[in-house]
């Protein structure tokens, strides 16, 4: 995290006295997330994890991501479910901070996801698109074409710093990304940011999806754009078309694409691999002072947006 | 955490492999300890804790402290145990750092303890003592009179900067402390740093004594000397003598104290305020980049001493 906000024991125990929830035995901060402080809390009924939104959160959105999350758990969806306290209310007050108490959702994160792990993610994807069909709330995504126009200017002085011919880069894909983004594809609402850290598995099995913090209204095909840019590259940064296959054709058994969205992928990773190079350009520029997780390396997606650029059509993702 | 080591499921799979402890379920880096890298991690059998043993840490020192913990777990105090693998090691490497799994103990650490607390603190240390009387290692407290003179020799350039007239007060008093040390009470195994935050309670009961990383053989009295200054003062670091009076007067109940051990802790006490004076006041002067945990002040053991140096005897402690 990279502001880290303590709850002493008093405050913790007066503010569970909303809630009927149990007695904590056990209340430790995690080390999740650069946006917020996240303590794991486990009482003697059941274990929760208390978030604390810190400054990068914009309150206004918090309802929104909650709402996304409570969802997806009536659904039956493994997304962590809100904790509304004995008024029925779930967004809180805590230490001068927007928070809320979260269910817990068991498993573990895999740092090199296999083409299994990529097969469940795909069902997983395309039944957490279908049941958003029934959810109505809307938030534009600010890390869409207009917000990637406002980073590439805020970057583009010191992306020379970072590579040479990093600035012309960005600037001409951009062109190319305002001239050929889809606007007629299927959209809904969508997690925006679902990387391997953010999906918990035990075994193969997908037992927990985290981190709504990006959720918005976009093209359920994006979606899936940033998960092959997210899951089906090796640390060399190499394409591995096994995963991606997997990847698709399970998403695509449980939500079958229309041709265009399909036709659409290769641009969509295009756009997808532009906004984490962005995003982490920034992050990379601007580090945030006494930061536990090291900003990371902006040129990984540079290397994507590469492979994206040379791909003739779709059918190199699903090949 | 000041340093953060990520270990990959992969590693952890493989590292697990040692052990009959079962398939992970969880594994979160805990926001624990400013020394070494923490992880809490549940399996399909039972809750554990990974540590990584970071830079600070003396390799050397690593046996004496799990031995410590064992020894005492095997008493039945809750301490948690060292975890051995399938042939009989609990020091590991892993991650290239020295590393442990260890038990996991339940409980919460109190902000601000109230006279309960106290109380059974008093009880638990003196229990521990005696539980740690049939253990035959040694290692010498490098944080002592003779530690101190050096960190004071390592700070006394910037001591003005923090406050002036700080590096008169401590070679004042270090000159004090070198000459009136005792060095004729009973002597055993210690813990050193036994905080609020090391001491995990349920309620009132104490179900857990962690962090033996300053563990060493001194004496039993300063010992308690060092509770005194953790756990009976304010937040405003004034005295509270109804606190102390428990933690002693429960402490003798348990390990009946020599009149030579009373008398001196008044300047127990002093030297263990400025044990805590001197390391704070050297984390302040050089703090650790990217560390979560901000440095303390190390004006509040000033005050402290302070408070120490003015009492008349050791009756200020246990009216």
């Amino acid at each position: 995290m990279a502001v880290y906000t303590h709850v002493d024991d008093r405050t913790l125990k007066s503010f569970l006295g909303r809630y009927g929830v149990g007695k904590p035995v056990l209340f430790k901060g995690i080390a999740e997330g650069v946006e917020n402080s996240n303590y794991l809390l486990e009482t003697d009924q059941q274990r929760l994890i208390l978030t604390l939104y810190e400054k990068r959160a914009n309150p206004e959105d918090l309802p929104y991501f909650l709402n996304m999350m409570e969802h997806l758990a009536d659904a039956g969806l493994p997304s962590p479910r809100p904790i509304r306290d004995n008024e029925g209310t779930a967004l809180q007050h805590l230490m001068d901070r927007p928070s809320c108490l979260i269910e817990f959702v068991p498993g573990v994160s895999v740092d090199v996801p296999d083409e299994e792990h990529c097969a469940s993610l795909g069902t997983m994807l395309a039944n957490m698109h279908r049941a958003f069909e029934s959810f109505t709330e809307v938030r534009a995504n600010d890390l869409s074409l207009s917000g990637w126009q406002k980073l590439a200017a805020t970057t583009s002085e010191q992306a020379e710093e970072v590579q040479p011919g990093l600035q012309r880069e960005i600037t001409t894909e951009i062109e190319f990304l305002t001239d050929h983004w889809p606007t007629d594809l299927p959209v809904g609402t969508v997690h925006a940011d679902l990387f391997p850290d953010n999906v918990l598995f035990t075994d193969h099995d997908i037992t927990g999806l985290i981190d709504f913090y990006f959720g918005c209204t976009d093209m359920f095909a994006y979606d899936l754009a940033v998960c092959i840019n997210a899951w089906c590259f090796d640390e060399k940064h190499r394409f591995v078309p096994e995963k991606a296959k997997r990847l698709v054709e399970m998403y695509d058994a449980a939500r079958p694409m229309s041709g265009a969205e399909v036709k659409a992928l290769p641009i969509l990773c295009r756009g997808a691999a532009m906004r984490f190079l962005l995003t982490r350009l920034y992050d990379w520029l601007n580090p945030v002072e006494g930061a536990v997780v090291r900003p990371k390396d902006p040129l990984d997606y540079l290397a994507r947006l590469k492979f994206h650029q040379k791909i003739k059509d779709a059918a190199a993702y699903v090949v």
